[in-house]
C-alpha cells in the first residue's frame, strides 16, 4: 500500500507556512459543519410536540445548507494539497459541538439545542474569518459565503425561541 | 429538562419485545449507513491518480443512496415508537466498517476499501432480512428495498477492479 | 342492458377460490382507503385554531398517499377478473372507519380523529397482509407497499399529540 | 370536546340571512362534486369493450377537474364562516346522482351513465349561478369557472355517442 | 420636458366619465394593495415567537398574490389611457391601511394586523366590484379575480386566530 | 483474447449452488422479456384498422415496462457474478414466446397476439418467483416488482378484448 | 399591547455600538432599495412611446433584482437584532430618491430618470462598502454583491441614452 | 356520405331560440379571431426597419393568445350543438377585419395595421358580451376572459403609437 | 403610404432568375399548408363519433407540425428577399385542398377527408422538391424536413382506414 | 386469421418497383439496427475491467440513438405500405453483425468489438444512401440523419483504441 | 513528447484523396465560424445606442448558433481522422472576415458590420455545399444545416438595416 | 463612420486614474480567459486515448465556467466606460497562454498542456486581485469568484496527473 497513499501534494499556489495555517482553519470548520450536520439529523428524526412538523422540514431545509458548506471546505483543503479528514472517528473526536440526547427531545428544547450548535459552528468561521482575511482572501470569501445564510438559518431558529 | 426528553413512546403496531429486537436490528445497520456515508465522502474527497473524476463522480451517486437509506431506517425506528441515534460519537464507537485511511488514496486503492465497506453493509443488511421475515414484513421490506441497489452499487465497483 | 354489464371476467392467474378471498380481501380495504380520503378532506377544509395551517398541508399530503393506494388496489381487484365497489353508497355502509363530526374541529381535536382512522385503515391493511403471504405474493408485495408509507404518516400525526 | 368543535364563525363578509343562502346552494353543489368523481372512478375502474383505454384515461381527466371543483367550493364555504360537508354518509344520503350499476360496465354503456352524471351536476351549478348573481358575485363567478370546463367535457363525451 | 409627459391617452374604449370613474376606483385599489404588498414584507422580517416560521414563509405567499394584483390592475388603468400611480408618496398618504407598528411584533399580534389589513383592502375590493358592474364588465371581472383569492387568504389568516 | 473474456466472478453472496440456480431462473426470464419488447415493437409498426393509433401509444407504453424489467434482470444476474445473456441468436432460439406474424395484423388479431405473449412472460415470472423465495429474496422482490405492473397491463389488453 | 411587541433582541453576534452602525448604515440602503422597487414599477407602468416594450421588460427584470437585494438587508437587519423598517411611510419619508413624475413619461424620459434613481441607489451603497469594512465583513459583503449587479444594470441603462 | 354528416346535434342546456341567439354571436366572434390569427402571422414574416426584431416577437406573443381564444370559442359552439366553421374560405368572405397590404410593411405601418385589426376585433367581442349577459353566463364569461387580454395586448401597440 | 410598404429587398444569396423560381415555388406550399391547418382546425372542432376522443387529439398534433412547417416556409421566402402571403382572401384563393363540409363530420369521413387534404398538401411539395435540388439545396432540404413528418402522418391515418 | 393480416398495402406515393427497392434497402439496415442494440446491450451488461463505468454509461447513450434509428427505419417502411420486420428471428437469421461472445469482455475488447459492429451497421447505411438519392430523396435524408450521429459515436469509440 | 501527438489517424469511411478534400473544406469553415463568435462577443459588449438591448440579446442567440455549428465541423473533422485547428493564432491568420473595430460601435454600425461577417460566413458554407454534395453526403448535410439558420439570421439582421 | 465610433464614456463610478488602473487590468484577464476557452475547445476536439470521453466531457464543463468568466469581465469593462477587447487578432498578439499543438494530442499530455494554461490565467487573476483590493472592490470581489472555481478545476486537472 505504500505508493497508494500520500499525506500531502505539493503545489504552488500559498507558500508553505501560509498553507498550513489556512487548511489548519479549514479542517477544524469541516469538522464542526459535518458534526452539526449528523446533529441535525439526529434532530430531525427524533423531535417531538407541538409544532412538530414545522421543525421537521426546516432542519432538512439547514442540513442542505451545512452539507453544501462542507463539501465546500473539504474540497477547498485538496486544492490546497492537503487530505481532508471528515471522518467519524476524527468527528466524534475533535468537534467543537456540545453534546446531543439519545433520546426524543421536545420542540422547544430542540430548537434551543440546535440554535446552540449552529452559534458555535458560527463563531468558529467567524473566528476563522478574522485570520483568514491576510492568509487567503479565497478561503476567507468561501467562509463568509458560508456564514451569511448559517446567521440567517440562526435567526429564523432563534425568532421562534422569543 | 425534565419533561422535554422521552426514551420512548407508547406505540401498538408491534407488541413489546418484538418492537426490541426489530429496533435493535435496525439501529445498528442505521450506525453502518450513516458510517458509510461519511467514509464515502472521505473517499470522494482525497481519492487521486488517473481516472480520478469518473470514481469521484460515482461516490456521490452512490453516497445519494446510502443517505436516503439512513432516512428511512432511522424514522421506521422512530415510527415504531424508539429514539433512532446517529450522532458522531455513537457512529464512530459502534460502526462495523473498517477504519478508513486519513490521507490521499490512489484510484485502485480507493475503490477497494469502498467497496469492502459496502460489502460489510450489506452483509449487516441480508442478515437483519433473515431475521425479521418473521418479526415485521415492512421493516423487512424496506431493507430489501435499501438492500437491492447497494448490490447493484457494489458490482459496479466491483466490475472495476478486475 | 343485458351483455353490457357483467359480473366477472374469465383470468386464469390465480385459481378459482384464491382469488375470491384475495379480491374480497383487498375490497374491503378499497372501501376503508376510499373513506379515509373523503374523511380527510373533510378535516382539511374544517379545522381551525393556531398552527392551522401547518395541519392543513400535511392532510394534502397524506390524502394524496391514500388516494394512490386505493387506486392501486382497486385495479389489482379489475386486473384479478373482479369489479371493484367504491361507490358512495357503498362506503358509506361498509367502511370500517367511525364517524367524522360535521362542524368546525380545531387542530388538536383534529389530529386525534384523523389519527384513529388512519390506525384502523393500517390494522385493515395488516391483517390482509398476514393472510395474503400465502394466496398471492404480488398483491401482498402491493399492501405492504400502501401500509409503509402509511405507518409513517401515522407517526407524524402522533408525535404532534405528544 | 366542547371548545373543540364549532358549527359556524363569526365574519362579516356577507350579510347573515345572505350568508345562510350562499353556503346552502354551495353546498348542495359539494355534494353532486363529491360524488361524481367517486362514481367516475367506479367507472374508470370497471369500463371493458374496445377503445376501453381512451375512455380510461379520459376519465381520469374529468376526475382532475372535478376534483379541483369540489375543493374551490369547499373552502369558498369555509371562508364564509360555515364548516363544509363532504362525508361519505352525506354524500351518499343527498347526492342528485342516480345509482351507478356495480359491475363492470361496457364502453357505449359506461359513456351514456357518465354523461348523464354530469348533466346532472351542471343543471344543479346552472341553476345556483341564477340565484347567486344577486347574492354574491365572487360565489357565482367560481361555479361558472367550474361550468364551463363540465360543459365542454360534457360536449367530448357525448360526441361519442353520435 | 414639454412633449416627453403626458397625463392622459386619447382611448375609445370607454366614454370620457365612465372611464374616469372607473381608473378612479382602479387607482384606490391599487393604493391599497401597493401598501398591502409593503406591509406584509414588514410584518415577514419582523415577526417573532412560537410558530415563527409558518407564518414568515405563508406572508411571502400572500404577497406573491398581492403584488400580481396590483400589477394587474395598474396595467388596467394604463390600458384605459390614465397614467397609474403607486410612488411611495402617493401610497403613503392616501392608503386605506391602518399604521404597522415599527417594531418586531409576535406571531399573535402579527395574524391579527395582516388580517385586519386584508380586510381593508377586500372591503375596498368588493365596494368597487358593486359599482364597476354597470360601467366596465372587464374591469370587475379582474377584480373579482383578485378578491376571491384575498378572502380565501384571510380564512386561513382568520382560522388560525379562533 | 485469452484473458479479455471470462465466464463467471468470485463473488460470496449466496453460496454456489444456490447461485446457478438462481442466475438460470432469471436467464431464462431475462430472455423473454427482451424477446417480449422485440415482439411489441414489431406489433407497434404493423398494426392496422380503426383505433390503430389508440394501441400504438399503449404498446409504447408497455415496451417501457418491459425493457425496464429485462435491465433490472440482466444487471442482477452480473451482480451475482455470471454473465447474462441477451443477444438476439440466443433470444431467437430460447424464447418461451410463441411466433409472431411477418404482415400487418389488425387492431383485434394484435391486441390478442399481444395479450397471449404477455401472459407467457408472466408464467415464467410466476413460476420463478415461487422457486426463488427459498433462494434469494432479493431476486424475488424484483421478480415480483416486475410482474405487478405487467398484470396491469395484461388486464389493460385483455379489458379491450371482451 | 404590552409584550407583543419588542425594538430589539439581544444577540451577540456584534457588540452593542458596531451594531447600531452597521444597522443604521443598513437601513438606509432597505429604504432606498424598497423606494427604488416601487419607482421602477410606476415607470413600468407609464412608460410610453417607441421601443417601449424593450423598457418595459428591462424594467421589471431590474425590479426582481432590486426586491431580492432589499430582503437580503431586511433580513440582515433582523438577524443583527433590531426591527427593519420597510413601511410607505418611512420610505415616503426618508427616501434618498429624487420625486418621479405622475403622469405618463416617454421611452427616453424615462430611461434617464430611472438611471438617476439607480445612481442614487449605488453611490449610498458605495458609501456604506466603505465605512462596513471595519465594522462587519458579513454585511459589507452582502452590500457588495448587491452593488455589482446594480452597476452592470445602470451601464444596460446609459448605454441607451448614448 | 348521408349519415356521416349532421349539422346540429339536440342537446338540451339552452333553449332553442337562445342557443341560436348565442352561437351565431360566437361564429362571428370565432371568423374574426382566425382571421386576425392570419393576419399577425402575415405581419410577423414581412415587418421590417429598425426595432424589426421586438415587433416581430411580440407578434408571434399576441398571436398565442388569439389562437387559444379561437380555440374556446369553436368547441363552445360544438358544445352548443352547433357546427363551428373557421374554413379559410369563410373566414375570407365573412370577416370584419380590414384588408392588409401584400407587400413588406415597415415597423410603424405594422403596428398601425395591426393595432387596427385588433380594435375591430375588440369592438366585436365587446358587442357579443353585453347581448350575452341575459343568454347565457358561461359563454359571456368566456368572451369577457378572451377580451381582458386582447385590450392589454391594445395598450402594448399603442403605446409605441403615441 | 409610400416608403413604407416595399415589395421586395436586394439580396445576393441567389441571382434574380433563380430566387424568382424558388420563391414562388415555396409560395404555394405556404398556401397549402396554411390551409391544411384550418382545414384540419375545422375537422377538429366537428368530428363526432365513436372513438371521437382519439382523432380530436391526433389532429392537434399534425396542426403542430403543419404551422411550423408553414412558419419555416414563410420566413424562407423572406430571408430570400420576397414577401410571404398568407393572409385569408389569399389562402382561400389559391388553394390547391378541396372543400371541406361546413357540418359535423362523423370519425371515418373525417379522417378520409383529412388524409386527402395531407396527400395534396404532400404532392405539392414532392414536386417542388425535385425542381429545387438544382436550384437551392438549402430550400430543399427545408421542403424534406416537412415532408418526411407529413407521410408518416398520413400513414397514421391511412392505417385506420384499413 | 383470413382478413387480419396483410402482406402490403396500397400506397402511391413511389411507383412500384422504386417502393420496393427503397423498402428493401430500408428492411436490412432496420435488421442491422435493431441487432446492434442488442449487442450493445450484451456489452453494457457484461464489460469489465477498469474504466468499466465510463464505457457502461456511454453505451446506454449510443443505444438510445440507434433505438431511435430502428424506429424511424420502421415506420418509413409501414409509411410506405409494406410491413416491417424486426422479429428477434429475422434478426437473428439475417443481420450483417459479427457475433458477440456470451462471456464477461474486459474494457478494451469490448470497445473493438463494439467499434466493429458499429463500423459494419455504417457501411450498410452508407451503401443504402447512395443508391436512394435517384430512388426517394425523403428517405435517403433519413438515413444520412442516421448515419451522421453513428459516424460521430464510432470516433469516440476508436478514439479511445488509440 | 513522440507518440503522444498524431497528425492523422487511419480510418476508412472515405478514400484518402476524398477524405482529404473535405476535411480542408471543413476546415477552413471551422475558422470562420470560431472567428464570427469572437467578433459577435465583441459586439454584443461594445454596442451602444437607443435600442442597445435589443440587439445586445439578438446577438447571444445568433452565437449560441455559430458555436453549435463550430462543434460539428471540428468534430466532423476528428471523426475524419484529422486534428481540427480552432487555436487562436490559426484563427487570426487564417480567417475570411474583415477587422472588426476596437472601440465602441453605435446599434446602426454594429448591424451592418455584423451582418457583412456573416454574409462571408455563409458565401463559404455555401461555396463548400457545391463541392462536397459529390465528395461525402454526409458532411454536406451537415453543413446545409448549419447555413439555413445563419441564412435566417441574415435575414433578420438585414431588416433592421432597411 | 465619425460618430458612430467612441473610445471611450463618461461615467461617474471611479475617478480617472484608478478607473484606468483597473480596466487594464481587467483587459488583460479577459484575453487570457477568451484563449484559455479557445485552447480548451482545442483540446477537447483532439484528444485520443483511453479513457478518452472522461476528459472530453470534464473540458467542456471547465470551458462553461471560462465563457461565464470572459463575459463578467467584458461587461465590467464597459460599465466602467471602456470597451473590451476580446477580437482574435488582439486574443492572437497578447494572451499570455504557451502555444497549444496542432495535432492529436493523447490524453496524459492534453491533461498537462491544459493545467498549465489553466495556472497561467489563475496566476494573472491571483495578481490582478491584489491590486484591486485598494481600487475597487466590487471588481475585486468578481474576480475572487471566478478564480475560486477555476482553481478547483486545477485540483481536478492535476489530481489525474498524479
Amino acid at each position: 500500500m505504500a505508493t497508494a497513499i500520500q499525506t500531502q501534494f505539493k503545489r504552488d499556489i500559498l507558500d508553505g507556512e501560509t498553507n498550513e495555517q489556512v487548511t489548519s482553519l479549514l479542517q477544524q470548520n469541516l469538522i464542526n459543519l459535518v458534526d452539526l450536520a449528523l446533529l441535525m439529523k439526529q434532530a430531525h428524526w427524533n423531535v417531538f410536540g407541538p409544532n412538530f412538523r414545522s421543525i421537521h422540514l426546516q432542519l432538512d431545509e439547514i442540513i442542505a445548507t451545512v452539507r453544501g458548506g462542507s463539501d465546500e471546505v473539504a474540497e477547498r483543503i485538496a486544492a490546497l494539497g492537503v487530505a481532508a479528514d471528515g471522518r467519524s472517528c476524527t468527528v466524534a473526536a475533535s468537534s467543537d459541538l456540545a453534546d446531543y440526547p439519545r433520546e426524543f427531545v421536545d420542540v422547544k428544547q430542540t430548537i434551543t439545542l440546535v440554535a446552540d450548535a449552529t452559534k458555535t459552528t458560527i463563531d468558529s468561521l467567524r473566528s476563522a474569518i478574522e485570520t483568514l482575511g491576510d492568509l487567503d482572501p479565497i478561503s476567507e470569501d468561501m467562509l463568509i459565503a458560508i456564514a451569511g445564510p448559517m446567521e440567517k438559518h440562526l435567526w429564523m431558529l432563534q425568532a421562534q425561541e422569543a
